[in-house]
This record gives structure tokens, C-alpha cells and sequence, in this order.
């Protein structure tokens, strides 16, 4: 009965075995599929002529859903924790709309923001994408340069209010549409700095147009920064996975021009 | 007779001698110049203008074309094979529509979408990029990157499906002539990460505004990504291209231009 | 008193004890409480529902922050020197706003500005930020490739004069509503280099849109510099703050994990 | 008389005395200045205001710019071949206007064209700019990237044709106001691929939609191909600039970690 549950556990929780991968890959397509089917159901052209159909579906990968809940709730040791866990509730929050719709009909409207959450159920693919050797690089140089980025936007939220505010004072009056207040400014500012641009909101005294343009060029240089840590770590990262180990002390990180283990002294 | 058919092989279907080389860039002129003239015949006021002259170049390039078409036919062992290969059939492709239109006058509006498939022999010019050297180090940067570049775009979309899905939820009722539904939301969520910003679509809501504010730092710190993994493999394919092993003391990472190696001195 | 006077000098000029760094992050969150109560003020609907809040908030902070000003100038030895330097003004600045008020009520249009003013205090976090390692590095990539973007910016300034006026030379006379003058041209420029692209001004000449696609793509291509630059810098800056010398060969280059020299074997 | 005809030689033509660079930033001022004022006299309402302030500046600096083609005329030795080169006739066309508008006046509609060339005289600072060691590794990675990134280019104009056309056949019947040709649509992907994304010709139709985010996410990760170049020529272009000379050979250009001169083999 332990070696059953065990197995279950195996297949369910962890991905480096063949079954278990395979389990998290189907789950992976239902969710996607599931989550399509949400995307097309809100496309008012198709709900009208497949009204049927989606309900069909959404009851089939419900059903599903439901299926792979119970099995967690058997498989793991602690079923509370568990049920209580972010991933727990995410995994409830997927089936629990569908039922809902059973005893308070015509609610979807609500009920679509939970159905949502189901997305989030994508995000267990990265406990197979850290088994890729690829995710790994990434994410060890992610995980490098979050503390330095981290920095950085505050540098780039700090520019953003000085610049938004201005802005707000600079145009407030002639292009009170626009510029309505100062946290309108400041999306503004954002949408200026990333190079986004909508146009929805823009300055059109020549002083304001002055100043953006300045937000512009400074956005334009400053985007350089991010990129320069990410490319620096991403080079550390891959200089880490992919080097020597040492023969003496068995540690590996070497430089490739390395002679001598930088450890141990020992000859490479 | 086999020795003629040969040298057309070679001068067709190769690229390392001057004649293949010159025979490549005729035909990449011919259909570049025949390309702009179906993009200049779709601009109306040119059209009418001139109707005839467009008329006769492009039975000019098709013969010419097709003359190549039959001479590829002609040199290559398996004509069939050839003929059902991708490029047999874009080779095909682009001189079938002026001969229907023979048969068939006054369908222009929907030949033209097969002679613009005329553009994908273009890409027969990648077989000379090959022998670039600058191609070289880029193919060979963008084939080690391809596998964490679709890791990264993978994550990208995951993204933008969620914030998407969100911008629907909270545009939907106040923004309903632009946030109609989830993939016209997701549609949004790309311009915006990808700081292109039309503007067609953009939030007017506080909170999607907001929302839409942190979606745009995100792609602006995230365009960091796939740039730090091209450098890094731009930099890993120029050294491996450029690299040489010493024979004295077998260390490798010596410059294109080194004549000893610069770790024992011996000469290279 | 004069221990008296240092120790409050320590804790509010200094940051690398733990009560200065206490002192500093609780201005700090005053100082953006108090800026994000101005930029909730400036919208309408927020500022005549909760006025009398807002009123009271304002106070409040302006206290805390005369507190402040005074113990600065307390501790300070020459005080004259502080209160005319750079940040003497503008943490004087930060108090004014709320009692001239009290004298000239119904001014607040025109006082936003200097209140807005308070956030250039948020610039002394940045004493802080010289202590956290990822700061280090940033500024010392940021300072090192200052020469450089400066050059890089003014090159780029050249293009988009040049490329304006081009513009206004073209569009001018068909599309006069939008390119009206050669420093509007030169703000269209701009906007479309950095790839921000409004879409308030935009070409409707073939030629015109011609040139613009060109800037365009030379905006893209010329995005490489800045990023390159600091790419480059962020791995000198990174090698510099992690570098050690050899004591047995004199080599440099050292892991920041390293025990031996990677060239001679001798311990570091 | 030779001696203070090649004094003034050194001093216009060369960049590296005092006098010379004196000359060179002068020069430079009078340039930049004299376009300002033809930027701001395309202002309409400064231009009706200072008219006849406009009339005397634009007198001044055309008498400066009259003295020194003048003096660039005495002071080289084949003053024809100054005058019929690139530069000579942008010196000339710098001064003519203002004297054709004396003969032929109200006509400054026309001469704003020759007198914006004017600013292609700017492009003489790039004399200064050799002299700059920042400038120096900036011109350096560009001029190694150049065979690259117009590899790269190619590469992105060929995508933009392809998808500009399959654009304008998609979207060409339901959204006709827009994409009315194939190099309007050209134009559009262009817009689009650089982020740029004005919003005044954007797709109406789902597939259109979804085929411009495909475009987008494109345009998104292949950004990273130039800066990757441009990152990796300037880590090069720093080497080569920071190296150590061979004692033995006198050449330099060796890594920072060579024990051996790479050309002669003598030890470092």
C-alpha cells in the first residue's frame, strides 16, 4: 500500500523519472488546453456558436483536474499542508469553478477571474525546466543579476516620478486631458522610458516635448544596463556549468586557462 | 554530355566557384527586382500608370525563371525529387502564376499572395552567407542560443497570457471596445512587453494602467535575457572559430594572428 | 554635549552603523509616504473626498521632516555650509511648501512644484546604495562607460538633427499640421530613434516614411552601442572589485573562491 | 610666407596642436549655433517676432563661415581639389544661401534644404573624436561589427518583406484604408519589428493580429543579434587597445594572461 502510494508520490511530485515526466507533460497540455478554451470562450463570436461544446470540455478537464486533486491529496504525506500550500489552492481554485457554476448558474462573468488562476498552474513546468540544461544557465544568471536588477529598477522608478511629476506641472494646464494627475503622469513616464510609446498620452507643449525627449534618449541609454548584468552573469554562469573539475579535491569552476587548481594547488 | 550537365550542377546548385557565385547573384538580382516590381504594382497610382510596362517585365523575369527552373530540372540526377523538394516547389511556384493568369485573366487579387512566395527563394542566398565569414560566427551564435532562446520565449508567452488574461478581466467592463476578449487581450500584452505600443489597444482604467505599468518594466528588464545569451554565444562561436591548439603544451585560446603560443612560447 | 552632537552627526550624515542605516530607511519611507500623498492629491476625484486626510498627513510629515532639518543643523559643524549646500536647500525646500501655505492659502498650483521637489531627497539613498555590493558594480560599470554614452549620445543627437530637419524639409508641406517646425521634426526624431514611437507625428509620404524606416532601423541597430559599452564595462568592473594578485608569480585574475594561483600552484 | 601659409594649414586642417583644437571647438560653436537658428527660424511664431534678429545672425555667422573657406582655400596646397571635394562643397553650400538670397530673395523655402547640409559640417568633430580615447574603441567594434551587422540587416529587411506582403494580403481587403500597398506594409513592419510601433497603420484582423505578435516576439529576440556583436567586438576592441608591448618584437596585442609574446615567442 506505501510502495503504491509511494510510487504515486513519485509520479506526481517529482520529475526525473520517465513516468513522471511524461504525467507532468500531460497535465501540462491539459492545463494549456483547458486554458485556450477559457481564452476562446471569452471571444463573444465563438461562445454564441459553441456554447455547447465548451461546457462539454470544461467538464471533461474538470473531471480531469479533479482526478489528478484527489490523487496529490492521497499520494502526499501531509495532505493539509499540502491542500493549504500555494500550489494546494491553486490546484483547488482550477476545478472549483465549474462546480460553483452548478449551484449559481450564470455567474461567469466572476467566475472567469478564478478560472484565470489556472494559468498559474503553468508555472510547475519549471521544476522541469531546471532539469533542462538550458533553464539552468538561465536561471542561475537570473538569479545572479536579480539583486542588481533589482537596484536598477529602483534607480528607473525614481527617474520615472521625478520625470512624471514634472511633467504633470509642465502640462497639467494646457493638456489637462492628458496629463490628469500625477500618478497618470507617471504611467506616462513608464510608457515613455521602456520605449513603449502608446500615444494614448503625450506631451504637446515644446517644453514638455523637450523634457520627454530627454526621458527618451535616457530610457534608451539606460536599457543598457540591465542587459550589461545579465550578460555578464549569463558569461559566469556558463563559465561555472561548463568547466573542469579538479583531480585532487574534485571541485570544478576552473578558469580555462587555468594550470593549477585554484583550490588545492594540484595540477589540472 | 554527363561533363556538361555536371558543370551545370556545379554552376546551379553549388556555391564555391566564381561561376556558381556569379549564377547565384544573377538570380538573387532577378528576384529581387521582381519582387519590388509586384510590391510596386500593388501601390494603385502606379498601376494604373503603368500597367503595360508591368505587364512585360514581369514576363521578362518569368521566362527568365523559367528557363532556370528547367535548366535545375535538366541538371540535377533526380528530377522528381528535386521537383517535390521545398525549393522545387517555390522554384515552381514562381513562374506558375503569370502562365495561369494566360488562362485565367483578371485574378490578380488572389495570385498575388503565391508571387509573393517568390520572396522564399531569397533565402537560396543563405548558401552564400554560409561562405561569409561574418555568417559563420552569427549561425553558429544563433544555433548554440536557439534552445535558450525558445526556453526564454516560452516564459514570454506564459507572461503575457496571464497579464493578458488579467487586462480582460479588468478592462473588460469600463474598455469593452478594446479589451474584447482574451486573446485580443493577449494580442495587447504582446505589443506591450515587447515595447512595440501601438496604441490601438491601451488601459484606461487605473488599476489596468497600473498593471499594464508593471508588464512594461518586466519586458524592459527581460529584453535583457536573450541579449546576455547571444553575447554569450556570440563570444563562445568567436572563439571557437578563431581557436587553435598549441602542439607543445596543447592549450587552445590563441588569437587568429599569434604565431607562438603565448603559455610555453613554442611555435604554432 | 559634544559627544552629544557627534553621535547624532554619525547617525544622520553617516550610513554604516546601524542606527544611521535605521535613520536613513526611515526618512527614506517618510520621504516616499509623503511624495506618494502629494501624487494621490493631484487626482481630482482622490483630493475632494479625503482633503481634510490629506491635510492632516501633510502636517504631519512637515514636522517630521523640520524635525529633521533642525537636528541636521544642529549637528553639523559649520551650519551656514549645509544649509546653503545642495541638499540643505532642498531638504528646506521639503518644509516650505506647508507653511507658506499656512500665510498664502489656495496657492497649492503653483507650490506642487517645489513639493514635487522633495523627491530629489530620494537621491540620498544612494548613500546607502555605495554599501551594498550591487551598487558597486553598477556604478563603477555606469561611471567607467560615462565617457563613452556621452560620446555615443552626442552622435546619436547629430543623427536625429540631421534626419529632423530632413523630415521637415519633406513632410513640411503635405503634412504641415504635424511637422511644423525643424525642433518638432527633430522631437519626432527622437521619439522614433529610441523606438518609443508615439504615433502623435508620423510620415505620410512614401519618401518620408522611406527615410523613417531607415532611422528606424539605424535606431535599432544603433541600440547595440550603449548596451555593448556597458556589457563591457560591467565584466571590467566586475573583474576589478574581485581581483587579487599572486604573491608568487605576480598574476592577477583570480576567482573570488580561489585559494592557489591558477598559473603557479602558490597559495594566495 | 610658406611658413605662415602652413601655420594656418596646421591650424585648420590638423587636430593635434592647441591652436588647432582651439579652432576645431570654434568652428564647431559657430556651427552648431548657425543651425540652431535655422531650426528656430522654421518656428513660425519666433520667426514673425525675431525676423530681423534671424536676418543679422544669419549675416554674421555666414561672413565667419565666408572667412574660413577662404582661408582653407589659401592655405591648401591644390585649393581645386579642396574645392571640388566632399568637404569643400559642403563649406561652400554653407555660405552660398544667404548670398543667393540677396539676388533671388523670398525663396527661403527651398534654400532651408542647402542650408541644413550645413550640419553635415558637424560631422568634421569626428576629427576631434579620433583624438578621444573613448571614441577610439567605439569606432574600433564598430568598424570590426560593420560586416556583421549589415549581414544582420539583410536578414531583417528579408523578414520584413516577407511579412510586410503577407500582411498587406491579409489584412489588404477588410482594413483597405491601411495596408493599401506592399511597401506601405514594407513600412509597417519595419514600424513594427523595431519596436517602434506608431499605431497609425496597425492590423484590425485576429489572424493579422496574431501574425504582427509573431513579428513582434521576432523583432524582440533578434535585437539581441546586434548587441551581442557590437557587445562582443567591443570586449575585443578593449583588448587590443589595453595591451602590453613585446619587449622582443615591439608588438602588442597579447591577452592580459599571455606568458609568451604571441608573434616572437619571447617571454613577457
Amino acid at each position: 500500500m506505501t510502495k503504491w502510494r509511494d510510487k504515486i508520490h513519485e509520479i506526481i511530485f517529482e520529475a526525473d523519472t520517465p513516468l513522471a515526466r511524461l504525467f507532468d507533460i500531460t497535465v501540462l497540455i491539459a492545463i494549456i488546453l483547458s486554458v485556450i478554451m477559457v481564452m476562446l470562450e471569452s471571444v463573444k463570436s465563438l461562445d454564441q456558436k459553441y456554447d455547447n461544446y465548451f461546457y462539454v470540455i470544461e467538464w471533461v478537464f474538470t473531471i480531469i483536474f479533479t482526478i489528478e486533486y484527489a490523487l496529490r491529496l492521497y499520494a502526499v504525506k501531509k495532505p493539509w499542508k499540502y491542500a493549504t500550500s500555494f500550489y494546494g489552492i491553486i490546484d483547488l481554485l482550477a476545478i472549483l469553478p465549474t462546480y460553483i457554476l452548478v449551484i449559481l448558474p450564470y455567474q461567469t462573468n466572476y467566475l472567469i477571474i478564478i478560472r484565470i488562476l489556472r494559468l498559474l498552474r503553468i508555472f510547475r513546468i519549471f521544476k522541469l525546466v531546471q532539469y533542462l540544461n538550458e533553464g539552468k544557465v538561465i536561471i542561475t544568471a537570473l538569479r545572479a543579476s536579480f539583486a542588481k536588477i533589482t537596484v536598477f529598477l529602483s534607480f528607473v522608478i525614481l527617474i520615472v516620478m521625478v520625470f512624471g511629476s514634472v511633467l504633470y506641472v509642465i502640462e497639467g494646464n494646457t493638456n489637462s486631458e492628458q496629463f490628469t494627475s500625477i500618478p497618470r503622469s507617471i504611467y506616462w513616464a513608464i510608457v515613455t522610458i521602456t520605449t513603449v510609446g502608446y500615444g494614448d498620452i503625450s506631451p504637446v507643449t515644446p517644453l514638455g516635448q523637450a523634457i520627454a525627449a530627454i526621458i527618451m534618449l535616457l530610457g534608451y541609454a539606460v536599457i543598457a544596463v540591465p542587459t550589461g548584468i545579465v550578460s555578464m552573469e549569463m558569461v559566469n554562469a556558463s563559465n561555472e556549468v561548463t568547466t573542469r573539475a579538479c583531480k585532487g579535491c574534485g571541485d570544478d569552476g576552473h578558469d580555462d586557462d587555468a594550470v593549477h587548481c585554484k583550490y588545492c594547488g594540484e595540477k589540472l
